[in-house]
């Protein structure tokens, strides 16, 4: 099987839920598997200068009414979060945590919390993460044992550095082959590009 | 006939460029004109605190990648602008003035000048707007004249105060019956409300 589509996604973006919600069976369309990676754009706007959507005049009022609307068009419900943006450290660190261990799982269980975070459930605090997890067959205690220990929280930072290494400036963020697209709106690229290998 | 598709553009905006290839044939699949409306991108990115595409970190890379490879898909050929961005005030006074008397010119001349620019042409000075113009049957001596009165300073700056009013913070913009969808990557959204009026 050819490498997997690379989904670098934060938590709180509004528009990597929307794509979340295509991105497998896209890849699957194409016989490929999806690796989620789960990014911490907080981080990433410092270096950029970047800002949360919401907080940039104009752009914040286009992004409310157009994510609405974008999920009406992909028919996704949505219960948009609040506070937002919101910390999702501790949901990073549970990803990869599991991620070596049990690679799917760790897919699983992203595509669960996006979702819990987009409808009305809370993931900021490390209980809600593990609560969530627990109903999805994760051992609780072991998971909020694991994202205080030094060897996730370097795992964690590994990973968003090597996000950063590689270009990833906002989300969703897609790589295919070696190829980026950057955003919900462009899924219909990533798509024919699969079909193609390139243009 | 339905209200004109307003699109909102920059001379200098690379996106806006794309765009303004399937603009006018999409606006005419559903009997709909386009009506022209160039903007000055640096007056607004002073109240919303954004940059050009290509001063910023990480982003700007990803933009140079995707805008040729974007380019490449919509068959649109490119040179890229140099310097970018660049000051398109006498390009964007020369529609203002042209647009009351005849609208038509100024859409016709938008679409020429954008190409140009995105063609190894200057339309940075006066000079190289008038000399464009001048190819396509406007009097380059009224143009040089018109665009220094207060009259076609005053319209541009209102053109652009309602666009600001109007939540134009990007481009191209396009607004459709009311409507906004921001980007080249949105046109398939705008060609599925021209269809449907909505969803």
């Amino acid at each position: 099987m050819s490498q997997p589509i690379e989904f670098f996604f934060d938590f709180s973006s509004p528009y990597a839920y929307l794509a979340s919600h295509k991105i497998d069976a896209l890849a699957a369309k194409h016989g490929r598997e999806v690796d989620w990676k789960p990014v911490l754009l907080g981080a990433i706007f410092k270096l950029t200068g970047m800002a949360p959507l919401t907080q940039i005049p104009m752009k914040g009022d286009y992004m409310r009414h157009d994510f609405p609307r974008m999920a009406r068009l992909f028919d996704v419900p949505v219960t948009f979060p609040d506070p937002f943006p919101f910390s999702s450290i501790h949901a990073v660190r549970t990803i990869y945590w599991l991620k070596d261990g049990d690679p799917k799982a760790a897919n699983a269980l992203s595509r669960t919390l996006i979702n819990a975070a987009f409808n009305g459930r809370d993931i900021i605090k490390a209980e809600s993460v593990a609560a969530i997890a627990g109903e999805n067959g994760i051992d609780p205690a072991a998971l909020l044992a694991a994202i205080e220990t030094p060897e996730v929280k370097e795992k964690t930072k590994a990973a968003n550095d090597a996000a950063i290494a590689l270009g990833v400036f906002g989300a969703p963020y897609i790589v295919v082959d070696g190829e980026p697209f950057w955003g919900a709106d462009r899924l219909d690229q990533v798509d024919r590009w699969l079909e193609t290998g390139g243009w």
